[in-house]
């Protein structure tokens, strides 16, 4: 169905001809993410306020159109993409820092900075943001709000979930919104703050964020501790967190993804081994090294083949590099990926190994596995080629498998990525009929017109 | 309006005749809580299960009667007075701490568990629960997670709702509904465990949560710090975090809280000091030595009085004893007091101190303030007699007039005790009408009857 023209008139005419477009070629560029689907939308802005947001949402309400808030489009559940058409809002010139407070600790931010931006911004300031996505040098703190980021440090650090104090926001009936303190503490009504984190951008488009920081860790300990196969690094992953020893990252790649890594960068990881851990200690100077002593002689105890502890930070850096460039990497071993990003308590990550390998030998798809151990979060990968029929059955039959088996072992099918639009079909296993009934009608009372990024979360009723 | 014997009857062959009362004399156990103030519900019942829970509602929301959860009853704002009369459901039959996964590091805990209960439990197995109200050893995990408690440890480790990974809840329905994960990361869905976390019961009746641990810190040095003023108590706050040297606490009492306490415990306070700071630091044995010297070197150059050093266990915990003292020990000033716990930015507490300086010039009242000095968060207190009506006005000008500066300063007007009904007059001051009305809606959402712990949180409509 095409788009009402007067509304595209009335909507260029308030953002200004520069910061609206609904030329095919420009809309292309705004309808893709890291799932690799397309969906033009009709049209898309750039504002530059949050009164320019709620200008632009009141008027899409009156036409009865859709609206997606974008960040930095690397999303891996499709939570920026236009599935129902609609206005792609783009929020790269909301893009600065607008305040950091060393006094109190705490930041003012707009949606479209760079989440590694403001990292390095307020490192400079011997200050502190933990949350750190793999995508950091390129999605957005509204983003990584829209869906609760998380990452490597999440074991010691937690979440965007826990870094957020307040927000602003405009809400689908257009009016903006603010919520929450700037203070830790603040009890004051309903939690809407930590309501809209996470929501995927179907409650509120976030026009700004005051955020929690740390005191930047004195110092930093990076290490590659290898195991001769998953199972054995899985073992040692819990009995660590167990021995009340807690790293601040125990990131893991098993050996497919070792060879990605290795092959794509030759920093000198281990190709043969079957599983390596990337551990890091922080604090201060003077007590890291007797920490990572006691990581590295509780990991040859339980049963490490070789431990390696990067002598600077640059060789850190190509550590991180190349564990971050696992998932671009991918693409190497087949045209097409289905990703997932389960998690299960960590003490049951062999249990969910032993389950990979299973479905690896009854299906003979490639599988790579890598991710968050400490956590428990794992990024499960099948690799094919989906015009292949039987490969995409097989792949899909095996996810299915799989997020049973997540379940059953008491966790959780997405642990950062969201449900968007790939996790949706599955929502239904893990969420209680009562519990997806209350979030409709939380829905419901944010958004009664159905307007902002329609199509995500909920599975699609059945016609 | 006499409650239907109909409901009374069903009520007791539901519940069973043990577990239910309509006598006054019962009923009047169960009518007050820290508020000092009375309302007599029109029933009590004691459930042992979320099954017998959600009968409850479901013959309440037949009968359209007010339902309101009540935990140790030490709540300082209301949350658990019957104020539209109805069932008032006591949660001390279902206090079982039902699993601690040591591996996972997870408990599984009713709400009925008093917290300091299960603070030693997971103590005696080398894990920790941070979150500590000052009322511990009488509130209970489901009171806590009503009203988010923060406590003394939030500057390091947060309050109640950083702790909570998941929830069972009885929605206002009647429905038993599952919320969270049981692992650090999760995001499958709205985030209702915390929407429901601080709601202060009018939600949802929780009946089980799934709480995260730490291990136990090794170690914890208490200190206590006197300062001349409680300005320069306040400055050297500000400049202790700033320095990224964070303690796990920092409380602070004022002259009049350091006599009361001293008068109550005798524990050899300083008391012609004019403000007393108590500090922790925590960690590993070999380290906090070094922390906690540096935080004596940091006070004396903030001018610091006197830095004294507890040398044993019991000597911290008298300290921790007296500073728990105050807020009782208050009424021997007066026979009432109106108690706020205002939060402001760090920074702005000297602010806060002379503003209160002021009101005590100006009112002529006895006013008294302590509280965790570290999030800013001020207890603050008048004590009066409420049948002077001079008094009285006087009072609630000063309340009025401290909100204002608090909300000024970027602060809100309560940080851990929540709404209740004691705060609601002031709800607008803080929350704007966009806010309030999405608040309302979400609660309507929840509870389109309106039954569960009406009359809390939102101020009364004016008829």
């Amino acid at each position: 169905m095409a788009i009402n023209p007067d509304f595209l008139e009335h909507l260029e005419r308030m953002v200004g001809r520069p910061y609206f477009s609904a030329h095919r070629e420009d809309l292309v560029c705004y309808g893709y993410d890291a799932t690799a689907a397309l969906y033009v939308p009709d049209a898309v802005v750039f504002p530059a306020s949050a009164r320019e947001v709620s200008q632009i949402m009141k008027l899409a309400a009156d036409f009865r159109i859709p609206v997606i808030p974008r960040g930095g489009g690397s999303g891996m559940t499709g939570g920026a993409l236009a599935v129902k058409g609609g206005v792609v809002v783009v929020f790269n010139r909301m893009n600065r820092v607008v305040e950091i407070d060393e006094e109190n600790l705490i930041a003012r931010v707009q949606p479209g900075v760079v989440t590694a931006e403001f990292q390095n911004q307020v490192k400079r300031r011997g200050l502190f943001y933990p949350p750190d996505p793999s995508s950091a040098s390129i999605s957005t703190i509204g983003g990584n709000l829209a869906e609760c980021a998380g990452g490597p440090k999440a074991v010691k650090y937690g979440v965007t979930r826990d870094y957020v104090l307040g927000l602003e926001a405009v809400l689908p009936t257009g009016e903006i919104v603010k919520t929450g303190v700037c203070t830790a503490k603040g009890v004051v009504g309903y939690d809407l703050t930590r309501l809209i984190v996470g929501s995927e951008g179907t409650l509120a488009l976030i026009t700004e964020a005051t955020l929690k920081l740390l005191p930047l860790p004195e110092s930093v300990i990076t290490m590659t501790v290898a195991f001769g196969s998953m199972n054995r690094a899985a073992h040692a992953v819990s009995q660590i967190i167990r021995s009340h020893v807690v790293p601040r990252t125990i990131e893991f790649m098993d050996n497919a993804s070792i060879r990605l890594a290795e092959d794509y960068l030759h920093v000198g990881l281990p190709v043969d081994a079957g599983a390596l851990l990337i551990m890091e200690v922080d604090g201060r100077r003077q007590e890291i090294g007797g920490l990572a002593h006691t990581l590295e002689d509780l990991s040859r105890h339980l049963g490490a083949v070789s431990v390696t502890v990067a002598e600077t930070e640059e060789q850190a850096q190509r550590l991180w590099q190349a564990r971050k460039a696992i998932s671009p990497a991918l693409f190497k071993l087949a045209p097409h990926k289905i990703n997932e990003d389960i998690v299960v308590p960590r003490s049951r990550v062999p249990d969910l190994v032993a389950k990979i390998d299973g479905l690896r030998r009854e299906t003979g798809l490639t599988m790579v596995a890598f991710g968050h151990a400490g956590d428990g979060n794992i990024h499960f990968n099948i690799m094919l080629d989906k015009s292949d029929q039987t490969e995409l059955e097989k792949a899909n039959r095996a996810v299915d498998a799989l997020f049973d088996t997540t379940l059953a072992l008491g966790g959780t099918i997405s642990g950062e990525h969201g449900v968007g639009i790939t996790k949706a079909p599955y929502f239904r296993k893990e969420v209680s009929d009562e519990a997806m009934s209350l979030m409709l009608r939380i829905k419901q009372a944010f958004d009664p017109l159905g307007l902002l990024n329609p199509g995500k979360i909920f599975p699609e009723p059945i016609d």
